[in-house]
């Protein structure tokens, strides 16, 4: 079992985005991380309780934005509130991550910082928090920023890919590496080719690193957005936090801290994860890790109200959601079929990750309550 | 224009089927007849106001059940109520047939009777009554059972099929032929060499004769059925019709006219009709008669209450219905979608005929309310 070691360990949990990948589950105001896509808990409630006990409530930090955090906070009750960091407006992560670790300066600047999505799946929390742990002492001796890299299983097109370099320690069987080389989305020859070739690992957005550390790189790298939001320095927390978080925000550049910062840093580590993990980044990622019957379909059923209903006769590989209709498929293949909200998307598995463009139809005809 | 001849014509509609095949959309109190399914008006709206001006609704009865009675009234306000014929139970067109014949025989036996189901797709109005008349003409003076036959276009497996005789009569240029051989449902070989072979026509289920050359042949044919149903003679329109009829019926065979007495008779005549017609038996055959849209997806809209739309991107050859609910299809190719009354049904078109298999399923579930 995993101890809570005496390490002082902050999880930042980056809650933002606006997410159109589940449409029509999730919405404007509901995106994917306050839905109940993998459990009958909300993603972010998963990816909290999935830190106990490594990390205790009182250091989990939540960065979302305006829109959300009414419902994130009442998803997590037992979070501090002054743990719940607000964007005034979205603007990557780099910035996300700048806003967290000046806040996190000001309580334990020499604080290891884990930096973690809220709608991601993990297969094996034991296996998860043995490498936090392992990556967290690691990052809290050695000044580097530590990424977490997992095995490819597959050829994925929809992953980065980050390149091993020299092995630099192996910690409970666990190894880490200097990052040699960021790769952004490859095409299917260059995924098989990464796949075949060994030494590439999917990037999984996840980050471990000591807060100073992480600040002198963003200083170094993104000279102009930490310039701004130094200012944090001195007004987070008092009277003038309020007013002057909009200003900063509104001349920060938006960008990832994958391109603004890892790729350009020369001290990153990237730590091999084993656990089984998904970033759940369209209808049919959620068909792969989600529980089938006898013919590979995948059925979602809105609890509580018992309206929804699903027949499947003579279909296979489908993923259904039913919230208030009976849903029947007749020999249908490989295809989704999801009620939410007053909306139903029929496509195909292949095609679930262009569901953008239904949004984008809806927007053109003004039908906002769909959105 | 089709003129109002003076020949006494009486039209009876069949109006009993359940209608499992436009499921979600035809319930068991709402079959496919009492549906805005080719147009805003129901079918059976449609096939009365489709008579006029050669049937006036005084001579234009209706034979239908008890579940269905109340709504059929509802859709025809303009037909005398004593025109409405319900039987106690379904038992196959032979005894509704039987029913209307010796209901219309008390008002005029010489009369002619044009049988008509409720929900068929007729295209050419003007044709269609020309073809009517002809019969009609014919049937008044001729002792023959005339059934209405239509050149196939396509090799149709859903019809029977008549094979043509020699050729009775011409007129107007509208031929009238004896009829030679019923064929039952062909196999798809089958019905490529008899749309080949060119003397074979669809069997409409639309007949023309004379009431008393119907009781004669049906005295003939269906002995039993004749006898049981000779009873009528004496009960009709009197206090004892209420309490006999289901008796008779509980006695009477479930037969179809086609197979009791059109195969066996000798005196069936066919008149070659030239208007397009479908029996509209599934989601598919809705679709072919459909207008469509440039990438030949149909769109049905429930009118009145506004709440359904329908999206459809990159998507073709698709039946989709909207009732409450936004439908938005992304990719998908010749499938129907259909919502109606808290029920969605998903199938590829050209397995639309199966729609039955997933109201079995329904049944054993116990989920009545989607019957």
């Amino acid at each position: 079992m995993v101890k809570n070691v005496k390490l002082p360990v902050y999880a930042v949990i980056m809650a933002g985005g606006g997410g159109t990948r589940f449409w029509p589950w999730s919405r404007e105001k509901t995106p994917k991380q306050l839905l109940p896509i993998i459990s009958s808990r909300t993603m972010i409630e998963e990816t909290v309780s999935r830190l106990d006990p490594f990390v205790p409530p009182q250091r989990i930090f939540i960065v979302t934005s305006r829109n959300q955090i009414t419902k994130i906070r009442q998803a997590l009750p037992n979070l501090p509130s002054e743990n719940f960091l607000v964007e005034p407006v979205g603007k990557n992560t780099a910035p996300c991550l700048g806003l967290a670790a000046f806040y996190l300066k000001r309580i334990d600047p020499e604080g290891v910082m884990l930096v973690l999505p809220a709608d991601h799946f993990i297969g094996e929390q034991e296996k998860f928090l043995n490498t936090l742990q392992v990556a967290a002492a690691f990052a809290s001796r050695e000044n580097f920023l530590v990424t977490l890299g997992l095995k490819p299983t597959a050829p994925e097109t929809g992953y980065g890919y980050i390149q091993k370099g020299e092995l630099l320690r192996r910690v409970k069987g666990i190894e880490i590496f200097k990052a040699k080389a960021f790769r952004e989305k490859p095409s299917p020859e260059i995924a098989l080719a990464y796949l075949r070739e060994g030494s590439y690992l999917w990037n999984s957005g996840m980050f471990v690193w000591r807060v100073e550390i992480f600040l002198k790189a963003l200083e170094a790298c993104l000279p102009e957005l930490y310039q701004e939001m130094a200012i944090l320095s001195k007004i987070l927390g008092t009277s003038q936090e309020r007013r002057i978080l909009p200003k900063i925000y509104a001349r920060c550049p938006a960008i990832s801290v994958d391109y603004g910062v890892m790729e350009k840093a020369s001290n990153v580590a990237m730590i091999q994860a084993h656990f089984s993990w998904d970033d759940v980044g369209s209808w049919s990622a959620l068909w792969k890790i989600s529980a089938k019957d006898q013919r590979d379909n995948v059925y979602l059923v809105k609890e509580g109200n018992g309206r929804g209903k699903i027949l499947a006769l003579d279909s296979t590989g489908c993923l259904i959601r039913a919230e208030k209709n009976l849903i029947a498929l007749l020999g249908m293949k490989d295809t989704i079929v999801v009620e939410a909200g007053g909306s139903i998307l029929v496509c195909p598995k292949n095609r679930s990750q262009e569901v953008r463009q239904i949004l984008a139809r809806i927007k053109e005809k003004g039908w906002k309550k769909y959105l």
